[in-house]
């Protein structure tokens, strides 16, 4: 009898335990309570991190939750949880659940910041992270790589978080498929705001890479879904998918400069997707396909003006027998019921054919196989204004057929091909991007064609059936359709908005009297207007730029005048990270060694810009010297005289050949260059790697005089590697050099309207040999 | 009240129409009927094809059946309707069904036996073939090119079949998947028994083919079950695996010169299959693994003998970033449960290492990628005889784990792995081939690893649950196992058999001057002997042999002299298809211009043996001279001396380098070779194809005396791009050449203990360039 008694008692002690454990809360404050709470959690445990800044904090977030019973790790208040410094977090075990941090003002010490495995022995399977943050978190130069978030495992979610900001080199989100336990793996990235990525200079900065070339055969089955991709302008690709299977639905690509890719891998869905570009980017891109199978259905393309590799619509020519991890041939994909509206040359193929290239290429990298088996069917595009070019080629178009496509082209002159109908289509304009067809259109409606397996094309865009109607285009039925594009409230963290009021700049007046220029500065706010009073401005140290701010001369025609005299190879202005200068209507003089501008030496963590106009500068070593890793947006000097100088503008420091560089937009313009001895521009760009549509030169209607005398590669503009130069309507004076430029012909380089007088000579070559990347 | 009227009769008149249609039966007698009767045929008819020799029937079953209620296309008896002449069958639409049929005594005009599809555009699925048979149905020529059942579409079948005797160019089946409606496909091929497919000679001459490397990406999913192959030894790949999710479970691979191979394509399933070898042969092989993710459980491996490609468990390196067409690295794969019995270094990894040929071969050809992430587990070796090499590696073995395997090696000096551990084990012998572990061994019993979803593997190769007991192997439970290995009569055609009984032969004794010797050959029957009595036996005109025959004197003491003397460039003996002939203490003399022995110039369709012993061969032209598209099996010349002739053996006409070859297997042993003038032997492969096998040649014990002199090559035993080639005990004397050999040292050519008199010398070169086939 006490036998049993005793059993019993044990059974209902264990029960309660049970019961106990499902509820409870614990609350920790520092990372030694964390640690021993994460040890001792059971199925249905909350750990509460009390608000606050954490700093240095690396989770090791291990355990066993039960489905439906998570173990959760959350914000005392979602968004007052600060994760800043060397911080990290990773998950190990099953039905783990983080919610409501926000990572800032840090990076990881680790390769990743949110990971879903704790190493080789240790995955993470039905883990989750919801209702984050992740702002600039970013690694503090370039050129170190990491990946912020590292899918690992199966199962696992990132949903309703925000984002952005990475700066340095690695995809933000990154799948790794490299082992049985990682494939088949269907986590779900859903209902995320991926905001601003600035621009890299180079590739590897995808938003999103899914698998590798290596794990490219694996079945994956990753679901990207209902997404908003807002300005991710990293690289060529927003998303590079590599794997099987993969699902594209419902996403939202606004304004980001690259394209959903499908980079390598087979068989993946792009569904019902927006692609929104405008009329100022000529980088927005669309979906670009390279391999087998892909389905692209009910997808919406607004006002891209992109080209080749980011087109509207690009599909590749491959490499014959492709090694792994270049090219494939394009077979057995299928576009059916999608709308371009307002896009230029949307439907691109053979896009990447290089077959001119054989003399600077190896064989193995000729992309000579075209699309094969395509089916282009039951597409509108409608144009408001005509587009000559609807479809362009870069090979004989001979695999792709097309069967009852649409195209209202506004006009009737444009490249014609079978199977795209020049019709009259009645369009609704909704909003300023979003166009749905007017009902009852019978050339839109009995219309479409059954190819193989249309039937599974069962929903438009806007989750209309297409039993009863069935339109062609991406929308099916103008009711029952979402009336606006984009509403930011549906994605990422609730308690947190990238939109932040805009604020009126403080001017802020300064003469020579009033103290040090380098403290006004510091003390300015964000986009402060500092304007000098005439009389000059003597500089002995660097003034520090890491903010938006202006100096500029209280008018036109006071003498402004700085000088610095600071040590030897120290800036006059140094660029820190986000530091964005414009100088207007100053005179900046050095002493001979000096240099007017540079970046850090390191730990550029992120970009700068620099805007000179209407200025003189002048008696300096360098006018801009760039360090390894740093990375201007925009560097333009317009109206501006630059002279008695040793070097000009040096953005040429990224030497190790991996595609990288220091600028992207690089504008001279109504600009006078006199006596600057070696490097007017050395501007370079290293490594071929097809896939990098950057940087960007313009030098327009300026003079070049009596520069060069020193430079050594006897070249006046230095531009090598460079994707985009354009040299136009300058004035080149009695420079002793052999070249005022070598030009890079297949690329955009171009030059026109220039006058070369003693001076050399303007030179292009079509192809440039260059080591290859990868 | 007349329209309700009306409209119920019509659909009585419906509703009748289909009750008729569903039991109707058709017999037809030609192919006109056939014809008409396909065309009208509705869903559950029946079309017999009365009994008899259908001779040129070229039918385009096209028809709707509906499931559970197909188009049947039928025998009147099973086995009685045989199709013949050149013929054919081709299947458009849906459920139809076509059994009994037995194709034979001729060949495809088309490129197929079986298709299922018409064209590109009418396309079969869910259709079957069964209870039917294909024998040696082969085209006229080796060279010329078809495959006997294509698979197209979907849900196909092709089961309870007969396949035998294909000797020609290309995979006997053949599942095609270019295009998306031919994936994921589903096809069944199951049941049947892949008889005898006779040495080809060269490459493409699988048994099946799933695919290409072309569309190696796609989900494929053909399940290949319950099959036997026997004998299939067209070449060194038996099944050619190049898609996904194809799988191989319970089939018997009996005695077949090949293994099962996973050549592209990832993530395959190979669970209970038998592979069945035996002491004689070093060609039998197992599993070839290339590639990603392939699971590869609960198989039988006995008495397999073979190396490198065909070893019982061959894992390959990898090409880095292989082209599509070439050898991706191995990853993922899982190897568990499975048993190896007497077989020879079972596992060798690595296999087709080939770093140090960068002098031969082009970068893209070398396979120096070592497998990685590989899990070996839960297997069973098990040796009668000590066995010293287990496992054996061509490379570093880096990225394999090994993990609770057992060997029992009959002793405990052999190369070792953590992971492999030596115990000794109780088997019960069943039958000759067939062990199974006995009870209770805890050994094997409590030992598994359990590895990542290693609870998939539910069952042992018999179908025993593993849930109570779960032994190492591939056998979990000694009873309720099958006690036999084989029953023939489980696969195949239920009318059919291959094993056909055992006649004793005729001996049919022949004097000179009976008549004529080649009219006795014409009338005897297949394997008969004729015994010729002492004398001169004068020919004018070709012997034909197209069957086995033996041509020997009384005995070894008379006389028997056959004197040719025919057309010009004619041959004694004309080897035909099918041809086997002995001669047996024979004196073959020629008249200068002709041959001894020839194949036909075209139309060989299936090969041919020669055995000469105890004879002297002089006079001739050509002591064997070859043909394209011949294939001989064997030429064996032993005891025998050959002479005065201006050529010995040529064997050399398959010259447009593409893998083929004239033989087999040449033997020269015990032989006297004087005064051949020109190529004493001409053995001759071209084109670089690392999986073809042959040809073997071996020459020992033999002199060769003043030939060669008129040899342009200056070789005298010509044998490039042979790879097995023995050159042993040989004494050369006075033949005027600069090499008695020019041998193949990387491949299999050996010479040892031979005696060079003023012949020149024998030179072994490493490496061979040879032309790239693929």
């Amino acid at each position: 009898m006490k036998k049993y008694f005793v059993l019993i008692s044990m059974v209902l002690i264990l029960i309660s335990c049970g019961g106990i454990s499902k509820n409870k809360i614990i609350k920790v404050n520092d990372a030694v309570g964390l640690k021993s709470a994460i040890e001792t959690a059971q199925p249905g445990n909350e750990i509460i991190l009390a608000n606050g800044i954490w700093k240095d904090v690396k989770i090791h977030f291990i355990g066993k939750g039960e489905k439906g019973n998570p173990i959760t790790l959350r914000a005392e208040i979602p968004g007052k949880v600060f994760i800043e410094g060397e911080s990290f977090i990773k998950f190990g075990g099953e039905y783990l659940v983080v919610s409501g941090l926000y990572f800032r003002n840090g990076y990881t010490p680790s390769k990743t910041i949110i990971e879903f495995r704790i190493d080789k022995n240790n995955i993470a399977n039905n883990c989750r992270v919801t209702n984050s943050v992740i702002e600039e978190f970013t690694q503090p130069d370039r050129y170190m790589k990491d990946h912020w978030i590292e899918f690992w495992g199966r199962n696992n979610q990132l949903d309703h978080c925000y984002i952005a900001g990475k700066s340095n080199q690695g995809p933000t989100l990154r799948v790794n498929l490299s082992g049985n336990e990682h494939i088949r793996n269907y986590h779900q990235i859903v209902n995320n705001h991926f905001g601003p990525r600035p621009r890299k200079g180079g590739p590897k900065s995808e938003t999103i890479q899914i698998g590798d070339s290596y794990t490219s055969m694996t079945p994956s089955h990753v679901n990207v879904s209902n997404n908003l991709f807002e300005k991710c302008n990293g690289e060529v690709e927003i998303i590079s998918s590599k794997s099987n299977f993969n699902e594209f639905r419902n996403n939202i690509f606004y304004e980001s400069e690259g394209s959903l890719v499908m980079r390598h891998g087979n068989y993946c869905i792009i569904d019902g997707n927006f692609f929104i570009g405008n009329d100022n980017s000529q980088f927005i891109g669309g979906i670009r396909v390279i391999n087998t199978g892909h389905w692209i259905t009910n997808n919406y393309f607004y006002k891209l003006k992109a080209e080749e590799f980011r087109s509207p619509l690009a599909i590749m020519n491959g490499i014959p027998k492709s090694p792994l991890n270049r090219y494939n041939q394009v077979t057995d994909v299928v576009v059916a019921h999608n709308t371009w509206i307002d896009c230029t040359s949307p439907w691109q193929f053979s896009v990447g054919a290089n077959m001119n290239k054989s003399s600077v290429l190896p064989q193995r990298e000729i992309r000579s196989a075209r699309p094969k088996r395509i089916l282009i069917a039951n597409n509108i595009i409608f144009n408001q204004q005509p587009d000559e070019l609807p479809i362009k080629a870069y090979d004989k178009v001979d695999g792709v057929t097309f069967r009852n496509n649409i195209i209202d082209n506004n006009d009737n002159n444009f490249n014609k091909y079978d199977g795209l109908d020049s019709k009259s289509i009645s369009m609704d304009k909704i909003t300023k991007q979003l166009f749905i067809p007017s009902e009852n259109q019978s050339e839109i409606l009995e219309n479409t064609y059954p190819g193989f397996e249309f039937e599974t094309i069962e929903k438009d865009i806007f989750g209309n059936s297409r039993t009863k109607q069935n339109y062609l285009g991406a929308i099916s039925q103008s009711t029952n359709s979402n009336k606006i594009i984009i509403n930011k409230k549906l994605y990422g963290a609730d308690w947190y908005s990238n939109e932040k009021p805009k604020t009126e700049p403080n001017v802020i007046r300064v003469t020579s009297n009033t103290g040090l220029l380098a403290e006004k500065v510091a003390e300015a706010d964000d986009g402060d207007i500092l304007e000098l009073s005439g009389g000059v401005y003597n500089l002995t140290e660097s003034i520090v730029i890491n903010k938006s701010i202006t100096i500029r001369s209280m008018d036109a025609t006071s003498n402004v005048e700085i000088r610095y005299s600071g040590a030897k190879d120290t800036p006059a202005f140094e660029m820190n990270p986000k530091g964005n200068l414009t100088l207007d209507n100053i005179i900046l003089k050095g002493d001979k060694t000096e240099y007017a501008f540079s970046s850090l030496e390191k730990n550029m963590s992120k970009g700068y810009n620099l805007w000179v106009k209407n200025s003189q500068i002048s008696n300096f070593k360098y006018i801009l010297k760039s360090y390894r890793g740093s990375f201007a947006d925009t560097i333009s000097i317009t109206n501006s005289v630059i002279k008695n100088s040793l070097n000009g503008i040096e953005l040429a420091a990224e030497t190790d050949d991996k595609g990288d560089y220091n600028a992207e937009f690089v504008t001279i313009s109504n600009c006078r260059f006199e006596n600057i001895k070696r490097n007017v521009i050395n501007f370079y760009r290293g490594g071929y790697d097809e896939s990098t549509i950057g940087g960007n030169l313009l030098v327009e209607n300026s003079q070049f005089t009596q520069c060069g005398g020193d430079e050594k590669s006897k070249i006046l503009l230095k531009t090598r590697g460079i994707i985009n130069v354009s040299i136009a309507n300058n004035t080149f004076t009695g420079n002793p050099v052999k070249y005022v430029a070598l030009l890079w012909g297949e690329k955009n380089n171009t030059h026109d309207g220039n006058r070369l007088i003693k001076s050399g000579k303007i030179r292009v070559d079509q192809y440039l040999k260059q080591k290859l990347v990868y």
